[in-house]
């Protein structure tokens, strides 16, 4: 899958994506980094509101599973179900989420899972960077649903 | 503080409030409710998106903070350090966050703490609610700083 293709896709299915104005800055099956600039997810501070880093976080962990998921298993559809979110410093400028998962050992067992079973868990980290830092940490559990 | 004025506050200040379309449902020192309605809100299965569900909890949650020290304590600024956040119901339609204080007993010490120090933390608790149900439960701390 081609950035632009999961931006497309992204800006068409999620409104607020569109908002946020994310772009795909790096894609592939390890890792997933998305950006977004600061004046549409400005907070009283000038700085990112949290509501934008989180969702950020959540998209590009999302998209990893969008992107890893897309051959292999095109009926899938995948939800998150948890997700915990430090937010270690604040960003006053544009920022990005970078998601790889959790435990990569454990994707030939969700496959599995989601094979058998129609249905698997998966956990994927995301760390926010702004300015070239680590500026928080996104940890989610999503479920992977077969609706074929 | 009345409704509006938190609201306008809000879509000035946080350019996504406006986008999400999020109103005050209800404000007291004990509980503030926020809505929203589904279509700027959506995701890919039509339900409420992840990062707008957490973001009105955290909006709502940093609501009760505000509307507290609106009066008591006007140059205090507050920010979010730490959530986490369950989604236990998807939600097709218009949805609330309704947040309170996780422990109300705290909020004395907390303005004590805010007073001697000039920052002290406490923890919010925000849960959503689709169609008169429980869908999500969204537990932050909160960090007050004191900017006069």
């Amino acid at each position: 899958m081609e950035p632009s293709e999961l931006v497309q896709y992204l800006y068409e299915k999620i409104p607020l994506s569109r908002f946020m104005q994310i772009s795909a800055l790096e894609l592939s099956e390890h890792c997933v980094r998305l950006g977004a600039p600061l004046t549409p997810n400005m907070n009283h501070r000038a700085t990112v509101f949290g509501g934008s880093a989180s969702s950020l976080a959540i998209l590009a962990a999302w998209s990893l599973l969008h992107v890893r998921l897309h051959i292999s298993s095109p009926g899938v559809s995948i939800v998150i179900q948890q997700h915990s979110m430090d937010y270690e410093r604040p960003m006053n400028g544009e920022f990005a989420a970078r998601a790889s998962l959790a435990v990569p050992d454990q994707w030939p067992r969700f496959l599995q899972a989601l094979a058998r079973f129609g249905k698997a868990r998966i956990a994927v980290n995301s760390t926010l960077e702004f300015a070239g830092e680590l500026a928080g940490r996104f940890s989610g559990e999503f479920v992977a649903i077969d609706g074929r």
